[in-house]
Protein backbone atom coordinates (compact mmCIF):
# COMPACT_ATOMS: atom_id res chain seq x y z
CA UNK A 1 0.00 0.00 0.00
CA UNK A 2 2.65 2.82 0.75
CA UNK A 3 5.17 1.69 -1.95
CA UNK A 4 1.35 2.60 -4.19
CA UNK A 5 0.95 5.69 -2.57
CA UNK A 6 4.93 7.39 -3.38
CA UNK A 7 4.15 5.84 -6.95
CA UNK A 8 0.96 7.53 -7.44
CA UNK A 9 2.53 10.83 -5.37
CA UNK A 10 5.52 10.84 -8.02
CA UNK A 11 2.75 10.52 -10.49
CA UNK A 12 1.17 13.28 -9.53
CA UNK A 13 4.22 15.77 -9.39
CA UNK A 14 5.14 14.57 -12.10
CA UNK A 15 2.33 15.89 -13.98
CA UNK A 16 2.90 19.31 -11.22
CA UNK A 17 6.24 20.04 -12.06
CA UNK A 18 4.99 20.05 -16.42
CA UNK A 19 2.15 21.93 -15.79
CA UNK A 20 4.71 24.47 -13.42
CA UNK A 21 6.90 24.76 -16.42
CA UNK A 22 4.68 25.39 -18.36
CA UNK A 23 3.45 28.53 -16.00
CA UNK A 24 6.81 29.52 -16.00
CA UNK A 25 7.79 29.88 -19.49
CA UNK A 26 4.39 31.74 -19.59
CA UNK A 27 5.44 34.63 -17.32
CA UNK A 28 8.93 34.54 -18.50
CA UNK A 29 8.42 38.19 -20.00
CA UNK A 30 5.55 39.09 -17.74
CA UNK A 31 4.39 39.57 -13.98
CA UNK A 32 7.53 39.03 -11.01
CA UNK A 33 5.30 35.64 -9.44
CA UNK A 34 5.64 35.82 -5.83
CA UNK A 35 4.45 32.75 -3.64
CA UNK A 36 3.71 33.54 0.11
CA UNK A 37 3.43 30.13 2.27
CA UNK A 38 3.15 29.90 5.95
CA UNK A 39 1.27 28.11 8.79
CA UNK A 40 -2.08 29.40 9.14
CA UNK A 41 -2.25 32.57 11.00
CA UNK A 42 0.89 33.89 10.36
CA UNK A 43 -0.08 36.53 8.43
CA UNK A 44 -0.24 36.20 5.15
CA UNK A 45 -2.97 37.91 4.21
CA UNK A 46 -2.47 41.34 6.29
CA UNK A 47 1.02 41.11 4.88
CA UNK A 48 0.03 40.64 0.94
CA UNK A 49 -3.13 43.32 1.66
CA UNK A 50 -0.35 46.03 2.62
CA UNK A 51 1.86 44.58 -0.41
CA UNK A 52 -0.33 45.68 -2.85
CA UNK A 53 -1.83 48.69 -1.65
CA UNK A 54 1.84 49.71 -1.74
CA UNK A 55 2.72 48.79 -4.99
CA UNK A 56 -0.66 49.97 -6.43
CA UNK A 57 0.27 53.26 -5.19
CA UNK A 58 2.92 53.76 -6.99
CA UNK A 59 1.67 52.61 -10.25
CA UNK A 60 2.40 48.92 -10.51
CA UNK A 61 -0.09 46.62 -12.04
CA UNK A 62 -0.60 43.94 -9.44
CA UNK A 63 -3.01 40.79 -8.70
CA UNK A 64 -3.58 38.18 -6.04
CA UNK A 65 -4.65 34.18 -6.42
CA UNK A 66 -5.36 32.93 -2.81
CA UNK A 67 -5.60 29.92 -1.91
CA UNK A 68 -8.14 28.23 1.19
CA UNK A 69 -10.15 25.23 1.75
CA UNK A 70 -12.95 26.73 2.11
CA UNK A 71 -14.48 30.85 2.14
CA UNK A 72 -13.94 33.52 -0.07
CA UNK A 73 -12.72 36.05 2.85
CA UNK A 74 -9.22 36.18 2.47
CA UNK A 75 -9.63 37.35 -1.63
CA UNK A 76 -12.60 39.59 -0.26
CA UNK A 77 -9.78 40.77 2.35
CA UNK A 78 -7.27 41.29 -0.65
CA UNK A 79 -9.69 43.31 -2.91
CA UNK A 80 -10.86 45.57 -0.46
CA UNK A 81 -6.82 47.39 -1.75
CA UNK A 82 -8.64 47.38 -5.19
CA UNK A 83 -6.12 45.10 -6.46
CA UNK A 84 -8.40 41.96 -8.46
CA UNK A 85 -8.12 38.70 -6.14
CA UNK A 86 -9.43 35.67 -6.69
CA UNK A 87 -10.28 32.75 -4.37
CA UNK A 88 -9.27 29.24 -5.36
CA UNK A 89 -10.57 27.13 -3.13
CA UNK A 90 -9.34 23.82 -2.74
CA UNK A 91 -12.24 21.79 -0.65
CA UNK A 92 -10.19 19.46 1.21
CA UNK A 93 -6.67 19.63 -0.26
CA UNK A 94 -3.80 21.29 1.76
CA UNK A 95 -2.11 23.34 -1.19
CA UNK A 96 -2.04 24.66 -4.23
CA UNK A 97 -0.60 22.85 -7.43
CA UNK A 98 0.24 24.53 -10.70
CA UNK A 99 -2.81 23.15 -12.70
CA UNK A 100 -5.41 25.03 -10.11
CA UNK A 101 -3.50 28.25 -10.63
CA UNK A 102 -3.08 27.55 -14.68
CA UNK A 103 -7.06 26.91 -14.47
CA UNK A 104 -8.00 30.29 -12.61
CA UNK A 105 -6.27 32.70 -15.24
CA UNK A 106 -8.43 32.27 -17.99
CA UNK A 107 -10.02 36.01 -18.62
CA UNK A 108 -8.20 37.30 -15.17
CA UNK A 109 -7.81 39.82 -14.31
CA UNK A 110 -10.24 41.56 -16.22
CA UNK A 111 -8.79 45.08 -17.07
CA UNK A 112 -9.90 47.61 -14.31
CA UNK A 113 -8.97 51.29 -13.40
CA UNK A 114 -8.91 54.68 -15.54
CA UNK A 115 -5.69 53.84 -17.14
CA UNK A 116 -4.10 56.19 -14.40
CA UNK A 117 -2.04 54.49 -11.26
CA UNK A 118 -2.59 50.77 -10.13
CA UNK A 119 -4.60 50.21 -13.54
CA UNK A 120 -4.50 46.64 -14.93
CA UNK A 121 -4.97 45.57 -18.17
CA UNK A 122 -6.61 42.69 -18.98
CA UNK A 123 -5.06 39.44 -18.17
CA UNK A 124 -2.38 38.00 -16.21
CA UNK A 125 0.61 38.37 -18.84
CA UNK A 126 -0.03 42.08 -18.29
CA UNK A 127 0.98 42.35 -14.73
CA UNK A 128 4.14 43.92 -12.93
CA UNK A 129 3.25 41.71 -10.23
CA UNK A 130 1.45 38.05 -9.56
CA UNK A 131 0.95 37.09 -5.56
CA UNK A 132 0.13 34.00 -4.84
CA UNK A 133 -1.04 33.41 -1.11
CA UNK A 134 -0.84 29.53 -1.04
CA UNK A 135 -2.72 27.28 2.02
CA UNK A 136 -1.63 27.70 5.20
CA UNK A 137 0.30 24.93 5.91
CA UNK A 138 4.10 24.25 6.81
CA UNK A 139 3.92 20.78 5.27
CA UNK A 140 1.64 20.31 1.72
CA UNK A 141 2.72 23.28 0.12
CA UNK A 142 6.52 22.16 0.01
CA UNK A 143 6.54 19.58 -2.98
CA UNK A 144 4.62 21.42 -5.13
CA UNK A 145 5.81 24.17 -7.45
CA UNK A 146 3.95 27.03 -9.03
CA UNK A 147 6.20 28.15 -11.19
CA UNK A 148 6.87 31.68 -9.23
CA UNK A 149 9.97 33.35 -8.90
CA UNK A 150 9.70 33.54 -5.33
CA UNK A 151 8.82 31.82 -2.80
CA UNK A 152 8.77 33.41 0.63
CA UNK A 153 7.88 31.63 3.85
CA UNK A 154 6.57 33.28 6.45
CA UNK A 155 7.18 32.72 10.28
CA UNK A 156 5.08 34.77 13.06
CA UNK A 157 6.88 35.72 16.47
CA UNK A 158 4.26 34.16 18.03
CA UNK A 159 4.26 30.86 16.45
CA UNK A 160 7.84 29.99 18.28
CA UNK A 161 11.61 29.81 17.01
CA UNK A 162 12.01 25.85 16.43
CA UNK A 163 9.17 25.94 13.63
CA UNK A 164 12.14 25.89 10.63
CA UNK A 165 13.85 22.78 12.53
CA UNK A 166 10.56 21.13 12.88
CA UNK A 167 9.28 21.79 9.16
CA UNK A 168 12.52 22.36 7.67
CA UNK A 169 11.31 21.22 3.91
CA UNK A 170 8.92 24.08 3.49
CA UNK A 171 12.22 26.65 4.39
CA UNK A 172 14.57 24.38 2.42
CA UNK A 173 12.39 25.87 -0.88
CA UNK A 174 11.69 28.98 -0.05
CA UNK A 175 13.73 31.75 -1.27
CA UNK A 176 12.99 34.11 1.51
CA UNK A 177 12.05 34.07 4.96
CA UNK A 178 9.60 36.52 6.19
CA UNK A 179 9.84 37.36 10.12
CA UNK A 180 6.02 38.53 10.73
CA UNK A 181 4.19 40.43 13.05
CA UNK A 182 6.99 41.90 14.58
CA UNK A 183 4.90 44.31 16.92
CA UNK A 184 4.17 41.40 19.10
CA UNK A 185 7.82 40.43 19.60
CA UNK A 186 7.97 41.39 22.88
CA UNK A 187 4.14 40.35 24.39
CA UNK A 188 5.43 37.01 22.83
CA UNK A 189 8.51 36.75 24.54
CA UNK A 190 10.42 36.54 20.83
CA UNK A 191 13.59 34.77 20.90
CA UNK A 192 14.99 36.91 17.40
CA UNK A 193 18.42 35.38 17.71
CA UNK A 194 17.24 31.64 18.33
CA UNK A 195 15.46 32.64 15.27
CA UNK A 196 17.58 33.53 13.13
CA UNK A 197 19.62 30.51 14.20
CA UNK A 198 17.09 27.91 13.07
CA UNK A 199 16.45 29.64 9.87
CA UNK A 200 20.49 29.66 9.07
CA UNK A 201 20.98 26.20 10.32
CA UNK A 202 18.09 24.69 7.59
CA UNK A 203 18.88 27.02 5.17
CA UNK A 204 22.39 28.80 5.47
CA UNK A 205 22.37 32.33 3.66
CA UNK A 206 18.74 32.35 3.12
CA UNK A 207 17.58 36.58 3.15
CA UNK A 208 15.34 37.09 6.43
CA UNK A 209 13.28 40.16 6.33
CA UNK A 210 11.71 41.14 9.74
CA UNK A 211 7.94 42.93 8.98
CA UNK A 212 4.81 44.05 10.78
CA UNK A 213 2.48 44.96 8.29
CA UNK A 214 0.31 46.15 11.46
CA UNK A 215 2.85 49.26 12.40
CA UNK A 216 4.97 49.50 9.01
CA UNK A 217 7.85 48.23 10.49
CA UNK A 218 10.34 46.38 7.95
CA UNK A 219 7.96 47.05 4.48
CA UNK A 220 10.29 49.24 2.96
CA UNK A 221 13.16 46.65 2.70
CA UNK A 222 10.29 43.47 1.44
CA UNK A 223 8.89 46.25 -1.24
CA UNK A 224 12.53 47.04 -2.03
CA UNK A 225 13.43 43.81 -2.80
CA UNK A 226 9.87 42.93 -4.72
CA UNK A 227 11.41 45.99 -7.07
CA UNK A 228 15.23 44.75 -6.80
CA UNK A 229 13.65 41.51 -8.62
CA UNK A 230 11.77 42.89 -11.68
CA UNK A 231 14.22 45.62 -12.80
CA UNK A 232 12.17 45.95 -16.21
CA UNK A 233 9.37 46.49 -13.86
CA UNK A 234 10.99 48.49 -11.17
CA UNK A 235 12.22 51.37 -13.80
CA UNK A 236 8.61 51.51 -15.28
CA UNK A 237 7.26 52.42 -11.89
CA UNK A 238 9.90 54.80 -10.99
CA UNK A 239 9.58 56.67 -14.00
CA UNK A 240 5.54 56.78 -13.68
CA UNK A 241 6.78 58.05 -10.55
CA UNK A 242 9.38 60.61 -11.14
CA UNK A 243 8.38 64.34 -10.52
CA UNK B 1 -5.46 9.86 -11.87
CA UNK B 2 -7.86 11.77 -9.53
CA UNK B 3 -9.86 8.63 -9.20
CA UNK B 4 -6.89 6.64 -8.87
CA UNK B 5 -6.14 9.40 -5.87
CA UNK B 6 -9.64 9.28 -4.30
CA UNK B 7 -9.55 4.96 -4.54
CA UNK B 8 -6.47 4.99 -2.72
CA UNK B 9 -7.05 7.78 0.05
CA UNK B 10 -10.25 5.88 1.19
CA UNK B 11 -8.16 2.67 1.07
CA UNK B 12 -5.46 3.79 3.37
CA UNK B 13 -8.43 5.50 5.40
CA UNK B 14 -10.52 2.34 5.50
CA UNK B 15 -6.80 0.88 6.75
CA UNK B 16 -6.50 3.34 9.33
CA UNK B 17 -10.17 3.30 10.89
CA UNK B 18 -9.47 -0.23 11.20
CA UNK B 19 -6.30 0.33 13.29
CA UNK B 20 -7.87 3.43 15.55
CA UNK B 21 -11.01 0.85 16.07
CA UNK B 22 -8.04 -1.54 17.43
CA UNK B 23 -6.54 1.05 19.91
CA UNK B 24 -9.90 2.10 20.95
CA UNK B 25 -10.55 -1.66 22.10
CA UNK B 26 -7.10 -1.83 23.68
CA UNK B 27 -8.06 1.29 25.99
CA UNK B 28 -11.50 0.64 26.93
CA UNK B 29 -10.43 0.21 30.56
CA UNK B 30 -7.72 2.14 30.24
CA UNK B 31 -6.41 5.54 29.53
CA UNK B 32 -8.07 9.02 28.57
CA UNK B 33 -6.95 9.80 25.75
CA UNK B 34 -6.78 13.12 24.74
CA UNK B 35 -5.28 14.50 21.04
CA UNK B 36 -4.22 17.84 20.49
CA UNK B 37 -4.41 19.12 17.12
CA UNK B 38 -3.60 22.78 15.49
CA UNK B 39 -1.75 24.89 13.14
CA UNK B 40 2.31 24.99 13.93
CA UNK B 41 2.96 27.53 17.02
CA UNK B 42 -0.66 27.34 18.66
CA UNK B 43 0.95 26.05 21.54
CA UNK B 44 0.01 22.49 21.71
CA UNK B 45 3.44 21.90 23.39
CA UNK B 46 3.44 24.56 26.13
CA UNK B 47 -0.07 23.78 27.07
CA UNK B 48 0.64 19.93 27.13
CA UNK B 49 3.78 20.41 29.39
CA UNK B 50 1.71 22.28 31.88
CA UNK B 51 -1.05 19.71 31.84
CA UNK B 52 1.31 17.15 32.58
CA UNK B 53 3.28 18.89 35.26
CA UNK B 54 -0.09 19.60 36.92
CA UNK B 55 -1.97 16.17 36.66
CA UNK B 56 1.71 14.75 37.97
CA UNK B 57 1.37 16.70 40.76
CA UNK B 58 -1.86 15.59 42.00
CA UNK B 59 -0.26 11.67 41.47
CA UNK B 60 -1.85 10.60 38.14
CA UNK B 61 -0.13 8.50 36.03
CA UNK B 62 0.24 10.73 32.45
CA UNK B 63 2.62 10.06 29.14
CA UNK B 64 2.51 12.05 26.05
CA UNK B 65 3.66 10.59 22.37
CA UNK B 66 4.56 13.90 19.80
CA UNK B 67 4.22 13.98 16.43
CA UNK B 68 6.75 16.08 14.00
CA UNK B 69 8.63 16.03 10.43
CA UNK B 70 11.57 15.89 12.14
CA UNK B 71 13.23 16.56 15.36
CA UNK B 72 12.31 15.49 18.64
CA UNK B 73 12.11 18.74 20.82
CA UNK B 74 8.52 18.57 21.72
CA UNK B 75 9.59 15.40 23.35
CA UNK B 76 12.33 17.04 25.23
CA UNK B 77 10.29 20.06 25.99
CA UNK B 78 7.59 17.19 27.45
CA UNK B 79 9.88 14.68 29.31
CA UNK B 80 10.97 17.90 31.48
CA UNK B 81 8.37 17.42 33.13
CA UNK B 82 9.01 14.16 34.58
CA UNK B 83 6.35 12.45 32.35
CA UNK B 84 6.92 10.13 29.96
CA UNK B 85 7.15 11.11 26.44
CA UNK B 86 8.07 9.89 23.36
CA UNK B 87 8.66 11.60 19.55
CA UNK B 88 6.85 9.75 16.60
CA UNK B 89 8.92 11.27 13.60
CA UNK B 90 6.41 11.53 10.49
CA UNK B 91 8.90 12.48 7.61
CA UNK B 92 7.28 14.32 5.02
CA UNK B 93 3.87 13.03 6.48
CA UNK B 94 1.61 15.71 7.64
CA UNK B 95 -0.02 13.87 10.37
CA UNK B 96 -0.07 11.12 12.56
CA UNK B 97 -1.88 7.80 11.86
CA UNK B 98 -3.19 4.61 14.07
CA UNK B 99 -0.87 2.71 12.80
CA UNK B 100 1.98 5.11 14.09
CA UNK B 101 0.46 5.87 17.38
CA UNK B 102 -0.05 1.69 17.78
CA UNK B 103 3.83 0.97 16.72
CA UNK B 104 5.22 3.18 19.37
CA UNK B 105 3.64 1.76 22.29
CA UNK B 106 5.54 -1.07 22.30
CA UNK B 107 7.16 -1.65 26.07
CA UNK B 108 6.41 2.06 26.43
CA UNK B 109 6.49 4.13 28.73
CA UNK B 110 9.06 2.15 30.87
CA UNK B 111 8.37 1.69 34.85
CA UNK B 112 9.14 5.26 36.32
CA UNK B 113 9.17 6.86 39.09
CA UNK B 114 9.66 5.23 43.07
CA UNK B 115 5.92 4.14 43.71
CA UNK B 116 4.71 8.01 44.98
CA UNK B 117 2.96 10.70 43.13
CA UNK B 118 3.37 10.76 39.18
CA UNK B 119 4.82 7.31 39.22
CA UNK B 120 4.11 5.01 36.24
CA UNK B 121 3.72 1.62 35.95
CA UNK B 122 5.41 -0.07 32.62
CA UNK B 123 2.84 0.12 29.39
CA UNK B 124 0.05 2.19 27.89
CA UNK B 125 -2.83 0.47 29.77
CA UNK B 126 -1.54 1.29 33.03
CA UNK B 127 -1.70 4.62 32.45
CA UNK B 128 -4.63 7.41 33.59
CA UNK B 129 -4.12 9.57 30.48
CA UNK B 130 -2.55 9.30 27.49
CA UNK B 131 -1.57 12.60 25.47
CA UNK B 132 -1.05 12.78 21.69
CA UNK B 133 0.43 15.02 20.02
CA UNK B 134 -0.34 15.85 16.34
CA UNK B 135 1.88 17.16 13.62
CA UNK B 136 1.26 21.13 13.16
CA UNK B 137 -1.63 21.38 10.67
CA UNK B 138 -5.02 22.31 10.49
CA UNK B 139 -6.02 19.77 7.73
CA UNK B 140 -4.34 16.74 7.29
CA UNK B 141 -5.08 15.34 10.99
CA UNK B 142 -8.73 15.80 10.37
CA UNK B 143 -8.95 12.23 8.46
CA UNK B 144 -7.50 10.62 10.56
CA UNK B 145 -9.13 9.11 14.03
CA UNK B 146 -6.05 8.00 15.97
CA UNK B 147 -8.30 6.05 18.64
CA UNK B 148 -8.50 9.01 20.96
CA UNK B 149 -11.88 9.01 23.63
CA UNK B 150 -11.46 13.40 23.08
CA UNK B 151 -10.16 15.18 20.16
CA UNK B 152 -9.04 19.48 21.32
CA UNK B 153 -8.20 21.42 18.62
CA UNK B 154 -6.17 24.70 19.64
CA UNK B 155 -6.68 27.99 18.10
CA UNK B 156 -4.55 30.94 19.72
CA UNK B 157 -5.45 34.46 19.94
CA UNK B 158 -2.94 35.67 17.38
CA UNK B 159 -3.64 33.56 14.73
CA UNK B 160 -6.95 35.02 13.05
CA UNK B 161 -10.63 34.72 14.48
CA UNK B 162 -11.50 33.29 11.17
CA UNK B 163 -9.75 29.78 11.29
CA UNK B 164 -12.74 27.64 11.91
CA UNK B 165 -14.18 29.10 9.09
CA UNK B 166 -11.01 28.58 6.34
CA UNK B 167 -10.12 25.05 8.08
CA UNK B 168 -13.99 23.59 9.03
CA UNK B 169 -12.86 19.97 8.88
CA UNK B 170 -10.52 20.08 11.54
CA UNK B 171 -13.11 21.59 14.20
CA UNK B 172 -15.80 19.87 13.08
CA UNK B 173 -13.78 16.54 13.86
CA UNK B 174 -12.83 17.99 17.03
CA UNK B 175 -14.89 17.78 20.40
CA UNK B 176 -13.47 20.98 21.62
CA UNK B 177 -12.01 23.81 21.14
CA UNK B 178 -9.39 25.77 23.18
CA UNK B 179 -8.60 29.12 22.17
CA UNK B 180 -4.58 29.60 23.68
CA UNK B 181 -2.96 32.61 24.39
CA UNK B 182 -5.11 34.76 26.37
CA UNK B 183 -2.48 36.43 27.54
CA UNK B 184 -1.42 37.62 23.94
CA UNK B 185 -5.44 38.68 23.33
CA UNK B 186 -4.91 42.47 24.09
CA UNK B 187 -1.53 42.99 22.21
CA UNK B 188 -3.31 40.90 19.06
CA UNK B 189 -6.38 42.43 19.13
CA UNK B 190 -8.35 39.47 19.29
CA UNK B 191 -12.19 39.82 18.89
CA UNK B 192 -13.30 37.16 20.87
CA UNK B 193 -16.81 37.41 19.94
CA UNK B 194 -15.78 36.81 16.40
CA UNK B 195 -13.89 33.67 17.36
CA UNK B 196 -16.52 32.50 19.29
CA UNK B 197 -19.07 33.03 16.44
CA UNK B 198 -17.29 31.54 13.91
CA UNK B 199 -16.58 28.31 16.53
CA UNK B 200 -20.83 27.94 16.85
CA UNK B 201 -20.84 28.68 13.09
CA UNK B 202 -18.97 25.87 11.91
CA UNK B 203 -19.85 23.46 15.17
CA UNK B 204 -22.58 24.32 16.66
CA UNK B 205 -22.56 23.73 20.59
CA UNK B 206 -19.13 23.00 20.88
CA UNK B 207 -17.08 23.44 24.16
CA UNK B 208 -14.68 26.45 23.81
CA UNK B 209 -12.52 26.82 26.47
CA UNK B 210 -10.10 29.52 27.09
CA UNK B 211 -6.26 29.11 28.63
CA UNK B 212 -3.20 30.19 28.78
CA UNK B 213 -0.72 28.20 29.22
CA UNK B 214 1.95 31.35 30.20
CA UNK B 215 -0.24 32.73 33.15
CA UNK B 216 -2.41 29.83 34.11
CA UNK B 217 -5.62 31.26 33.41
CA UNK B 218 -7.75 28.86 32.55
CA UNK B 219 -5.85 26.20 32.99
CA UNK B 220 -8.15 24.64 36.14
CA UNK B 221 -10.90 24.28 33.72
CA UNK B 222 -9.48 22.53 31.14
CA UNK B 223 -7.58 20.09 34.32
CA UNK B 224 -11.29 19.76 35.84
CA UNK B 225 -12.87 18.47 32.01
CA UNK B 226 -10.20 16.08 31.65
CA UNK B 227 -10.73 15.00 35.54
CA UNK B 228 -14.48 14.36 34.70
CA UNK B 229 -13.83 12.59 31.18
CA UNK B 230 -11.95 10.09 33.06
CA UNK B 231 -14.34 9.61 36.47
CA UNK B 232 -12.68 6.44 37.33
CA UNK B 233 -9.23 7.66 36.96
CA UNK B 234 -10.41 11.26 38.88
CA UNK B 235 -11.56 9.28 42.00
CA UNK B 236 -8.31 7.30 41.98
CA UNK B 237 -6.88 10.47 41.80
CA UNK B 238 -8.68 12.34 44.29
CA UNK B 239 -8.67 9.20 47.12
CA UNK B 240 -4.35 9.69 46.58
CA UNK B 241 -4.67 12.99 47.23
CA UNK B 242 -6.80 12.71 50.50
CA UNK B 243 -5.10 13.65 53.66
Amino acid sequence: MTARIVEVRQAVLKKNDLAARALRARWAGGPLVVSLVSSPGAGKTTLLAATLARLRAEGAAVAALVGDLATDRDARALAATGAPARQITTGTVCHLDAEMVAAHLDGWPPATGDGGEGAVAAGVDTLDYLFIENVGNLVCPSSYDLGEDLRAVLLSVTEGEDKPLKYPTIFNTSDLALITKTDLAAAAGFDRAAALANLEAVRPGMAVLEVSAKSGAGMEAWLELLRTRQPEKARRASITAAP
